[in-house]
């Protein structure tokens, strides 16, 4: 059998293009961050994890570019080998104040940030205990580590508890979920989970992609349920809220340090280039700097959850600004796609399996940059268009 | 069991900070490319996979400063979803054009494209082959697949045949190596290994990360062998010769296509910012413009191991610009690297169990940017200072 017979037999992605129901790589030609256009259509950006707007922050930028005339374009090699710079340390301190850890570390990506953290800590002997709605990215740092993997239902206390009660005791134990669920806009219960992990013995990770810079003032999920200092590590990535590319584990020394040593997807890639650097750099201190920006997209995430809820929208249990309409049908949702789309609303069509039978959504999610014209031009043309389509 | 005792148990690498030979992330004040500044100190560095010396090319650095200010700093969302710019597409056009293949897909990194490309296309029935010293990457790529993995001593084509006629006909196989070895600067024996996949029904990946953009005219590994047309899938960075971060998979419209839908680090992961996509644009078109830098890298590459023959030291089997030193103890090479350190030359100690114990190495490489008297003054260090410790 020719290992790529799987490769001509799959034709589903060309069959939707010929159908014109392919909501994917959408090829952009400008991205002025709330706006893009494809193709001369003009777009209303609400699909983007752009949330606090600092992708064209003036400051954002310019530290960009101050880097790349100062160090060049890239590092060429490992922050291991020759790819360290001390502005990469900088960034390291400067995260480490912003969530209120002791030592952080920064990978070139947030997924392999996840990969290289998970995998180096999940030994042979430890068993690693995941949300079944984790990211993917986290999934595979477990199967990257040696050790044994188990679920619990979405959130479900119950189903934890009797999952962590059936470990044998003398196993290392690390629980690994996300803040903020990226597809749904919910937050893990930590404050249920954290006392939960710690009666049976189990270090607590949390993977705050989307909370960060947008719950606790900025500072994430976990200080926003006032958990920073129960909590063992915290990870992030830069392209959220930071407007750039990259990611960053915190915690206690000796636990960075330790990662830092066995994390192959530290050691074995290049390191974060001096332009994303200094970008997600520039984009903290904004943070610091903007607290407005902050507080809006908030805002907004409430305004567009009331919003859609007004208009009949099944949203979930969303109580931030990534807001998932749920359909519940593959076609439903690709019609619903194109046909936003074709009214200047760009959102992504979400199926199974990324989300369980049943729920598939349309993504929305919002930055503090939109305008209140732009989001009650969304709000309009969801209401309308769903009304159209039987959706509401 | 606490999981995190590892983390406290470990301390060698404070422990060799303490003691002055910690060779490891090594924070630069200053990065002109080929000398960089360490507190105060200045190096020629000779430990870059800056081969054409580009990262500080003004075209280079022109085109990722126009593309933060067209596209902002980030696309903050996958591929997949909100993240493609027509640049992207773009640059898979061109990249499929150079490497002489029908089709390209962009990732954001060398790693998360290997990790990509592998797992996907090795599924539950499928059979993946490895040479021994393949990157960290295609090994990771290959244990999130869910097929089996066997292995080859390095370059051994007797064993490698032996693996290849141990294993079920039916099965899918796939056989995966560097193209250029990234520690010894060794080539892949591709026209011995080619027939003997083809013999086998295995289809052939070369991970080129280190060729593309020095060998072949700078078309890579597989070109400078004439083997285009005969190999399955060629892979990239643009960590190296590309001056940027990111990385690419090429072959046939159908494989490409379906690698595209099943890359869990395609679909999972933000993608490649405007600037890097643009610095490795530009760079390609300065390979197109400026052959004399593929030219000149190569001449250095003769040159150094001439260089280090001549004064005696043991360079195993390079025939490029990666020119390893082998010491064959870590304690020496560890020494050797402080006091070349110490005498302004930035290299890279590489022990085991990155390479085989007995082949533990300086890794030395070269930029076609490094002038005759950097070279020299390379060489003289290396001769003097590895008299002084009795290496040569």
């Amino acid at each position: 059998m020719d290992i790529f017979q799987k490769c001509l037999e799959y034709t589903e992605a060309r069959d939707a293009i010929k159908q014109g129901f392919y909501p994917y790589f959408i090829p952009l030609n400008e991205n002025e961050g709330t706006e893009v256009m494809y193709k001369g259509q003009r777009l209303i950006m609400c699909g983007s994890n752009n949330y606090l707007g600092l992708t064209t922050h003036p400051k954002v930028k310019e530290a960009a570019k101050t880097a790349i005339d100062r160090y060049g374009t890239s590092c060429t090699g490992s922050r291991f080998l020759n790819g360290t710079l001390a502005m990469h340390e900088q960034l390291e301190h400067e995260l480490a104040e912003w969530v209120g850890m002791e030592s952080t570390l920064v990978f070139s990506t947030g997924m392999q940030t996840n990969l290289g953290t998970v995998s180096a800590l999940v030994g042979r002997d430890d068993i690693v205990i995941l949300d079944k709605d984790d990211h993917a990215s986290i999934v595979d740092g477990a199967r990257l580590g040696y050790g044994k993997i188990e679920r619990y239902r979405h959130n479900d206390l119950e189903h934890l508890e009797r999952v962590l009660k059936s470990l044998p005791a003398e196993s290392g134990k690390i629980l690994v979920m996300d803040g903020l669920f990226s597809m749904e806009g919910d937050l893990a219960d930590l404050p249920e989970i954290v006392p939960l992990a710690k009666k049976y013995g189990a270090r607590v990770m949390v993977d705050d992609a989307h909370g960060m810079g947008v719950l606790g003032k900025g500072h994430g999920t976990v200080a926003h349920f006032g958990l920073t200092d129960q909590v063992d590590l915290i990870m992030s990535t830069f392209s959220k809220s930071f407007a750039s590319l990259g990611g960053f584990i915190a915690g206690k020394e000796e636990v960075i340090d330790y990662i830092k040593h066995h994390a192959r997807s530290m050691i074995f890639s290049a390191s974060i280039p001096p332009s994303n650097t200094a970008s997600a750099l520039a984009a903290l201190q904004v943070m610091r700097e903007e607290p407005e920006r902050i507080q809006r997209v908030n805002d907004i995430g409430l305004k567009m959850c009331e919003g859609y809820k007004s208009l009949g929208f099944d949203i979930g249990r969303s109580v931030t600004p990534v807001v998932p309409i749920i359909i519940g049908d593959d076609m439903k949702t690709f019609l619903f796609w194109k046909a936003l789309f074709e009214n200047g609303v760009f959102v992504n069509p979400v199926i199974s399996p990324a989300v369980a039978p049943g729920h598939q959504l349309m993504r929305t999610s919002y930055m503090a940059s939109h305008t209140d014209e732009q989001l009650d031009k969304v709000l309009e043309t969801f209401g309308r268009v769903g009304k159209e389509l039987g959706i509401i």
